[in-house]
């Protein structure tokens, strides 16, 4: 952009301009920092669909310069040849993949921000690139020069030759050459510019600055999923207890629960593996050997009536399945399927592929265990076997199987005790034919490997939450999972209960605990479950003491519920999940923040949606025995309240509301009335009458 | 290693196998979080020779299986063709990039660590390598196997063939082959194996499992520079004021200065530009516009006499300089060089190379300004140019020159200024032939300007030291600082002045301010710099007042100092200095720690070495004015010392000693005294004859 007097180059040195090629040294913009991003791009981060990206990075040059920084990003395509997954699913992919660009703002200390919204299900990318902007320099510099009343004659014709360049880059474009050639007419005639919003857009579009612009090093990668990966509402029940009393339960039975399901205001109703159960090393009631005519262990995968991609005749035929995944649907509850890769030792897999299996040196595969501890029942495949490319076929295999079924949900048993790369690959596969799928990872072991199945894939995951029971373990727990990068790829899964986890918090603290925790989940979580209905009815005994197996679990036999006990929690569900779906704070994880209470049994954490219209505080009182009281205390500048007026704290649960002033506000929790209270901040607005209102 | 029954391989499934080429699925570890690494790889860490490389990283695996780490580097020869700086500097180099082998060990949550020395200036890289040990794996549960009283023939056979197996690839060592024969013989005959040291290393050695591991993703790299560029002492003067009164100063009247300069304890002499100045614009006494005779700014670089690889003739001749630059190095001293990337009006390259700069509409060349304020007398650089490799390469000479002539550090002036790719290239290009140089960035700019400039390759950095007084400020810098990666990559440099600061707390704290900000500097930081005489001798008046500028600034005139003034700081400088000599701690940045006082007019904090044999504590009272007291709440498990014992703090400016006893000591300081005190813990050992001794 700056004018040079022309001469004939310089003999150009030979030596070392070598190490030069390659790099243009005038690009002088770093871009560096930038986020979202996991592992150096190495993994996507994640979104659903309509939600915003919000990038920011670091972008600066040397010297003093003004700059200019713009977000790029375009939605990719499904590799030609995969045919989509649903009609339509995937139209717009075919438009192909230009750039869209969006200004970046500066912040402070270097650090600009923009965003783009994510309207398709599958991969996004984005990048970032700037630019010296020299006319920008130049109008900055020029507004002092003329400030300091200095002669700025030389300096306007500076700028007018930059807006020459500009129009004579316009040559296609007649009216905005004209535009600009206007203005540096203008300039020359002395007319210190007062430059407007449209000149300043028509040069930076014309001007030679970008020639030299810097485009991060990366394309970094987003996955959109389903609203559901982030807001979902999960119920999981035994089939084979939906029947009448002693009897094996059916899908159709299942269909009948179903209005019951979606009406406490679930969305999602998880099943247990559905699939032939073995006969050898059966196991029955409370994990001992089964007695004959004991139904087993769904997880025991296989028999002579088929493997994984069989139904259990007991619960009826695959046409009865694709019924309930009909039916489900059209109440609002995808049905999601239990993904256990592992087989009893009757699956047919182990006469068809024994490949796929470690052999003992006496010929008998190799069952699962945790030495001493031995699990007969269970034969895990063995991902090191030389034929590891045809097993990981037809695990795929199975997974599109079900997905061809309707099945788009999956909760995926013990996935850390396979390959991080099977589960990458798995995965990646899976979405480019389903992008709508979503699968959540029953990983219960160390953190990284938690976040790592995460990184790999999988929409959600299962989390520590059911053994945080203090109000200190749930802050610290949850500011964790809070952080960047964490956030951008791990989507917690708050489980109240499951068949395995029967908490000594639940074993001992009565309905409030039940309460308590159920309250919790559906507020520190967008997405949280419960298994049912041994949670709503209230089901505490452990199989012994000490243990956190339940006394005659389903996993190992039918059990027959009394669903319309009238102490079941099934209302305070329902108003929960209500409030929920009422309440688009606690649809996501992003506005959580912890607020203190001077009491620590008193946990009181809100959410809020990123403009603070929706404005959510939850206080539980973690203790399930004794009343507690203190002071909450809220950054109101941060909820959007206004400090000096009060503001109306509405009781979503019970509908009390309060009249709450200043930052700091009383609470008492009496867990024998109800443990927790959720409240929606209302900020006072004046009617043209003068009468108060809250919004 | 495990046994698998041979089958025929199935038929492949031909479709999607395609997309699991190139990846084994049995690599099952994954290695994330490798530290030190500098944005995902893209910058190298620094270290100074003879340091240690302490490397971490995330290992881990599916599963529950043992599992083996290792660390791996190696010494980057430099290219063939550029000749090594000094005979022999690169012997090692020739040698070849074979990677060594060092164990990680395991810490907790999934993190491992080990260690390389680094013993070469140059480039180092390291990677690191996980792979299932399988062998471990079955060595641990056989232990629980037998524990519980299981029984275990068909697990020694699985054992025994594992050993057969790794025998069998010991082909060519008979002595290993025959030792892991003798073992898998014992296992068969039933004894549980008690595996020594010795055997699980030749099964680790020989065993199939490295051949699906694991190696990181990247090969880090590591700079390793000379011991100064972390532990350095610098001293600043104008060699044209070291002449007698009135005199313009030569090169061998500084040479004269040297013994008194080496003698309080510096180690690098830091010279203001050297080169012709200019006459055009030539400023005067306090920066007016000079009158005849006045000598110029130094900063502005050429005359008809010569560019930046002249010397200005008043200081005398080349040879001069080398003569200097020779005497100062048998005194331990090293000369450091400024490089200013500017030109006067009159330096030759106007005239020889008017591409190189920015023309204005007028003809004129583009003077430097930061609107509406003008600098004349300096003509910058124009980096954008189109002949910029001639530039790059042009600008790389003069330091190369001046290596040649023996000078090994540099202090660049306004790095910030020019691109950061070209000082990439710059840093890149001198170490290639100099790896024992050394850069000091002067930018005084924005934090990620700063951090930027030190990743681009600077050894050491200007910080923003002189403008932290308070406690407060000083403790949070620190901190900063003190943070991975910026520790990895940016080593402060802490300025008590400099020709271009002079500040309000200096101005204003009388002597007991110059003493504070002397300890401060040299013990909170590894490398630090005074700019004398000015500072021993407490030049404190401004030019004018709200500046930071002296008054009659030697960047302008001649001054004559008073060297031998009885009130200047020289001994308190030469103390100072003798204890950062005698204390390693003190010589490096890592092991520092603040601790709280309980008065925010004092500051504590302490630098100890890895094993703690050296610790140092340091208190200042920031107060110039008035005596505060505190307590000093030390962490006695960190710093190496028996809580229940008492320990003895040994002043080490005074030589007082002070028996303190537990975590909470008292500390009175009166700054007309002396505002800090530097203590060296001592721990009480007991002699054969229970005399009490402190070490």
């Amino acid at each position: 952009m700056r004018r040079r007097v022309e001469r004939p180059a310089a003999a150009r040195p030979q030596a070392a301009v070598k190490a030069l090629t390659g790099v243009d040294g005038r690009r002088r913009v770093v871009i560096e920092a930038v986020s979202p991003e996991v592992d150096g791009g190495r993994f996507p981060a994640k979104r659903a669909i309509g939600e915003t990206v919000t990038v920011e990075a670091d972008v600066f040059a040397d010297g003093h310069d003004a700059l200019a920084a713009i977000l790029k990003h375009k939605f990719l395509p499904i590799p030609a040849g995969v045919p989509p997954a649903r009609p339509g699913g995937a139209s717009k992919a075919a438009e192909g993949p230009d750039w869209i660009e969006t200004p970046l703002t500066p912040l402070v200390n270097d650090r600009w921000r923009g965003d783009f919204p994510v309207t398709e299900l599958g991969r996004y990318v984005f990048t970032v690139e700037g630019w010296v902007d020299h006319f920008e320099t130049w109008s900055r510099q020029l507004a002092k020069r003329v400030q300091a009343g200095q002669d700025v004659k030389v300096e306007l014709e500076v700028g007018a030759r930059m807006v020459d360049q500009a129009a004579a880059r316009a040559d296609g474009k007649a009216a905005d050459a004209a535009q600009l050639l206007a203005l540096s007419k203008s300039l020359r005639a002395g007319a210190a510019a007062t430059l407007d919003g449209e000149l300043t857009q028509l040069m930076r579009r014309y001007s030679a600055d970008r020639d030299f612009s810097t485009t991060y090093a990366r394309e970094v990668e987003v996955v959109v999923e389903p609203v559901k990966a982030r807001f979902s509402t999960w119920y999981e029940l035994f089939p084979r207890s939906a029947g009448s009393p002693g009897k094996h339960g059916t899908f159709t039975e299942v269909e009948q629960l179903l209005p019951g399901i979606a009406g406490m205001g679930f969305d999602v109703l998880y099943l247990p593996p559905i699939h032939p159960i073995g006969k050898t090393h059966r196991k029955g009631a409370n994990n001992k050997p089964a007695a004959a005519g004991e139904p087993g262990s769904p997880w025991a995968i296989g028999s002579a009536e088929g493997g994984h991609k069989a139904v259990h005749p007991e619960l009826g035929t695959l046409d009865d399945f694709r019924h309930l995944v009909q039916t489900a649907a059209d109440q609002g509850v995808d049905v999601a399927l239990d993904i256990a890769f592992q087989c009893s030792p009757d699956h047919p897999y182990t006469r068809e592929h024994p490949e796929w299996f470690k052999h003992r040196p006496d010929g008998s595969i190799q069952y699962a265990e945790n030495p001493p501890k031995k699990y007969e029942d269970i034969y895990p495949f063995d991902f090191e076997n030389e034929h590891w490319r045809e097993l990981w076929q037809e695990l795929l295999s199975i997974v599109l199987f079900w997905a061809e079924q309707g099945v788009r949900v999956f909760r995926v048993d013990n996935p850390h005790t396979k390959p991080f790369s099977f589960w990458e690959w798995l995965i990646g596969e899976l979405k480019r034919r389903h992008p709508d799928s979503i699968l959540l990872a029953e990983a219960f072991t160390r953190p990284k490997v938690m976040y790592r199945l995460a990184k790999a894939g999988f929409s959600q995951s299962y989390t520590y939450f059911a053994w945080r029971n203090t109000a200190y373990e749930l802050y610290q727990y949850f500011t964790e999972l809070a952080q960047p990068p964490i956030r951008e790829f791990f989507r917690p899964s708050l489980w109240a209960n499951t068949p395995d986890i029967l908490t000594e918090y639940l074993q001992t603290g009565g309905r409030p605990a039940f309460q308590a925790r159920l309250i919790l989940a559906a507020t520190l979580g967008a997405t949280y479950g419960i298994y049912g209905p041994a949670f709503e009815l209230l089901e505490s005994r452990p199989r012994e003491q000490g243990s956190e197996e339940y006394l005659d679990s389903e996993k190992y036999q039918l059990r027959a519920w009394e669903r319309d006990d009238p102490n079941s929690l099934s209302e305070l569900v329902t108003i929960v999940n209500r409030i929920r779906h009422e309440n688009p704070a606690l649809q996501t994880d992003r506005g959580l923040r912890f607020h203190p209470t001077e009491n620590e049994q008193l946990l009181a954490y809100s959410k809020s949606t990123p403009d603070n219209a929706n404005v959510v505080l939850t206080v539980v009182n973690v203790d399930p025995h004794h009343v507690q009281r203190g002071m909450v205390n809220l950054p109101l500048d941060e909820l959007g309240l206004e400090p000096d007026r009060p503001y109306q704290a509405h009781e979503l649960i019970t509908g009390a509301r309060y009249l709450w002033n200043g930052p700091r506000n009383f609470v008492e929790i009496n867990p024998h009335a109800l443990p927790g209270q959720i409240f929606r901040f209302r900020r006072r607005v004046r009617s043209e009458r003068d009468f108060e209102y809250f919004l």
